[in-house]
């Protein structure tokens, strides 16, 4: 990989959180960093998403799955001298592009700068979504076993369940994967009433958004994909009106 | 507590996350509440963060640990027939003030529609400053025992620390609280390296931001506060240059 060219006036890479897909959900700081940069580089379906920053642009799209090749294209091309913006959908630091652009980079012995610019994961934005679910100690568990192996994931659905903690599931279930998802059901089933509320979440603050409120024996019965994020809650979460909430505690120390 | 006034065109009750601090860090639809809301209630360190919003409106400011009576003002102001931003420091949904306002609204059968809008949590926004820390399973864990009795918090320390999950602690150190972030360390450090990274991001984006990344033996040697995360990384997370990071386990699939 190139060295980073000082003498033309130093790229930068910016790993840029746009957030769960409307700009109304980009932060200011990430809309300032998308208009000034000169390439824009991201997996097509979150570029369509942000049309009205692409004109006028040098725009690099890729499929999924090709987030290796897509991080040393913004990685060369930042050391080229230009500014660039690589797009990441929720929130680079959470299961996103930040760290690998930061292992290349080491890999590399890169030297431009990189700066991360946050957006709402899908933490945020599904728990707004439902209410206030996660509110109290929570945790966060992929599903996908392409990079992790599955006993370490169990292993830590065991732990999280018997600790009662709120958690949120992200890659619950794709065409490839689909019976993580009933074992994760399983292993809450022995530790949390079957009654517990579980969110689901699909497409986040998007057109086709689905927000389903339903309970841990009857998770796996709804429609779960690759867009979904599901959020177990723990001993002490209830459902009111069409909500998910988690108290923090406040009822037993004031008068609510 | 007043009925919603839907004679008078209802009320709404937006409970908005501000995000770190600095307005850059906000959404787009964060900043279209507080523009368009009518009064503005809130703990005073955060709205002064926000001086840009309040100029023309009903500003009502507290002081902390009054959360209930600022809850219970903003609900009834909404009730009477206001647009209201309750304004949240972080993210609403993340140990802040979006679970509280349902409570008390199930509490009094309140009926004027309530909106979150999410906001950067503190998990977020000291994740980016830090590098790409979290980037796998994490759990979040707050060390207040305010609300939740010491050996709830502690099980839950022991399971993250045995799972090796990356550790978020929120509220790890105050003036009154000074031996909890202690007897955290040694959970850890029963079974993670003394070694492991640990980052401290104090007052994220703001003008006293400070960031220090140390390794879990000597964390408590650091100046930890009230407005500190402390955040533990995995038995796979590594330091480069100024930077925590943590894999996601790219390097075993594919060439870097």
């Amino acid at each position: 990989m190139e060295k980073c060219n000082h003498g033309s006036g130093s790229g930068t890479l910016y790993v840029v959180g746009t957030g769960p897909g409307s700009v109304k959900n980009m932060t200011l700081a990430a809309s300032e960093v998308l208009a000034k940069a000169e390439v824009i580089i991201g997996y097509k379906t979150y570029l369509e998403l942000i049309p009205e920053f692409l004109a006028g642009k040098e725009v690099i799209s890729s499929e999924m799955m090709k987030e290796v090749d897509r991080c040393r294209t913004a990685l060369e091309t930042a050391a080229s001298g230009k500014q660039v913006a690589l797009v990441s959908g929720g929130d680079p630091g959470i299961y996103a592009m930040a760290g690998l652009v930061f292992e290349m980079a080491r890999e590399a012995a890169y030297d431009c700068p990189i700066e991360i610019i946050p957006g709402l994961a899908a933490i945020n934005s599904c728990a707004a979504r439902l209410g206030a679910p996660l509110m109290h100690d929570f945790a966060a568990i992929s599903l996908s076993d392409l990079l992790t192996p599955w006993e370490v994931i169990e292993k830590r659905l065991e732990a999280v369940a018997q600790a009662d903690f709120v958690t949120a599931i992200y890659n619950p279930r794709s065409k490839r994967r689909t019976e993580q998802i009933v074992r994760a059901q399983q292993i809450f089933l022995t530790c949390r009433d079957p009654k517990t509320p579980v969110g689901i979440v699909t497409a986040a603050t998007r057109d086709n958004e689905k927000i389903v409120i339903t309970t841990l024996d009857h998770m796996c019965d709804q429609e779960i994909g690759m867009q979904s994020t599901v959020i177990i809650g723990n001993s002490q979460t209830f459902t009111w009106k069409d909500l998910m909430i988690t108290p923090r505690g406040y009822d037993k120390k004031y008068q609510l």
